[in-house]
């Protein structure tokens, strides 16, 4: 019931932060997301890796109660992403990208996880996204089964060289996760929420059910959620220390799609409290190098970190006790 | 009861937007601030304004309830701002500031508005915003009463140019407003929690009362405020249109001190409120040029964008429905 499909990839990335360099740091997209989500729900991971992974990396996320059968080992190295962070963590620039064994990557899908109420296409080639889609779809024609809701994530690489691919795949998803930049660059204008109302106008013409529900990512500055219910946002948490922004976008997509598949629910109110559980892994994330403090989150730490969300935004519920004179 | 007086800049702005040039726009801190405040509380202004400042403006400012008697009027021209704003409103340059009379002015607070409950001193210099402060406390040494939040803005300017007579200030308000810009430079730190933590220790070490609170500006990105309650978030709402950002913060600070006032309350609760009044109120303010929109607002309109807030961040209060697996 819990269960979570997620597609992405499985990385080393070399981290050049103010506070030193740290290599070989477990990371990628799904891992990231696969760690976030299974506080929550049982995530089952398609990726690959190469003969430099070592047994206690997968060991470990077996041990979270992550499903590793679909993490292929392939010949070669793994993939591998260097990056250097500006001072304040702002920003960064790519050093050094190196595909390795995800060059030639085509996901396959044990038959279970066809089978997952919730999928989370995470940050590769559309057109791995939409094959990907396509076994789900395959599947189900034997099982009349389908999925609740799939997301997908994306970049400005492939909003770029690859806009049909992607187009096509997000005709065919139910939420897209995309960070401000993204938002702007996919609709061609500057205002956000214009740019909101671009997109899900732009991918739902052809749709039968209800149009995209769009998750615009803001980095510290929070996230927005745009759907037929209206725009909605929470914060970020105002973290007096920051070590290291990587994957906390992805560990954002890992708490929102946990938190749906927990509660076995796509309604909008779900997805509403669904963005604070995403708030709330990302923000564990940041708190140190690589995915270290987000794997050592216990859930009273967990608890604990939501009800400072929950007093964060608690206004009282009552902004108009009286008539405005 | 609901009387907030307010000290700043009376201005004509040139604004040089991508929608169009518009030149003599009513402007100031203190305008922006009266005006917002004015939909809940009962504003009196000081400031200056010179020979060219034409009736109409008085007479628009008195309509809606605001004491224009500590408005001075000397010869001279009125404080004249001019700038140029970005594609996307997202930055801005000043072309010109003309001083004019404001270079001489020294506030001159009549008997009653040194009785408010609350007071907002608008960004000016601080040696001013201090004298306005003295004068309200010596007519309180004779009517034994002090006002219940004094609130002051500041700018960049000062606190690199007049850190003392700031740092002064600073030690005797109950509430700084100010962006988030100004609170790093303020504090000398990047990470804005690290930031508001230490401006809130550097300036209360000398308090018998309550520690400083402080309000961080975001702009587009909401606002914190952080008291001993612990750190608050309110956003701001994403608009389809925005025309104008000028006057924005200082329509939020009236509207900030204007719910106080109206509710004769500045408990950390009221404070929470007033935060959400705030950016109503700098979410009309950008609507159009100058106080345009912001003049416009029904008592039906403010209701109903309220609403949009209360629903903007409605996540059901429920973050924590069984327990994590």
């Amino acid at each position: 019931m819990k269960d979570l499909t997620i597609v992405g990839s499985v990385a080393f990335d070399d981290l050049e932060m103010p506070s030193g360099i740290f290599e070989n740091v477990l990371g990628g997209a799904a891992t990231y997301a696969a760690i976030a989500s299974s506080l929550l729900a049982s995530p089952r991971v398609v990726g690959v890796v190469g003969n430099d992974f070592g047994d206690e990396h997968l060991a470990m996320l077996k041990k979270r109660g992550i499903d590793t059968e679909g993490i292929e080992r392939a010949n070669g190295r793994t993939f591998r992403w260097r990056g250097r962070y500006s001072q304040d963590l702002a920003s960064r620039e790519t050093l050094d990208t190196q595909l390795n064994v995800f060059a030639e990557f085509k996901p396959k899908l044990p038959a279970k996880y066809t089978e997952s109420n919730f999928v989370l296409l995470g940050n590769i080639h559309p057109a791995l996204q939409l094959d990907v889609l396509a076994q789900i779809q395959k599947a189900g024609e034997t099982t009349k089964k389908k999925p609740k809701l799939v997301a997908a994530d994306t970049m400005n690489l492939w909003i770029s060289t690859e806009p049909k691919l992607l187009g096509a795949l997000i005709e065919k998803i139910d939420l897209l996760i995309i960070n401000d930049e993204e938002a702007r660059e996919l609709a061609g204008m500057t205002n956000l929420a214009r740019a909101a109302g671009e997109i899900r106008r732009k991918f739902s013409a052809h749709r039968k059910d209800s149009p995209l529900r769009l998750i615009v990512k803001k980095g510290e500055h929070g996230a927005l959620l745009f759907d037929d219910a209206g725009p909605f946002f929470a914060p970020a948490y105002p973290l007096e220390e920051v070590r290291d922004p990587t994957g906390a976008g992805d560990s954002f997509a890992g708490g929102v799609l946990g938190y749906l598949a927990k509660m076995d629910d796509a309604s909008p109110k779900a997805l509403r409290r669904a963005i604070f559980h995403g708030s709330a892994l990302g923000s564990f994330c940041v708190e140190d190098i690589g995915t270290k403090r987000l794997a050592a989150v216990s859930p009273a730490d967990y608890r604990a970190r939501l009800e400072a969300f929950v007093r964060f935004v608690d206004y009282g519920g009552d902004l108009w006790p009286s008539p405005v004179n």
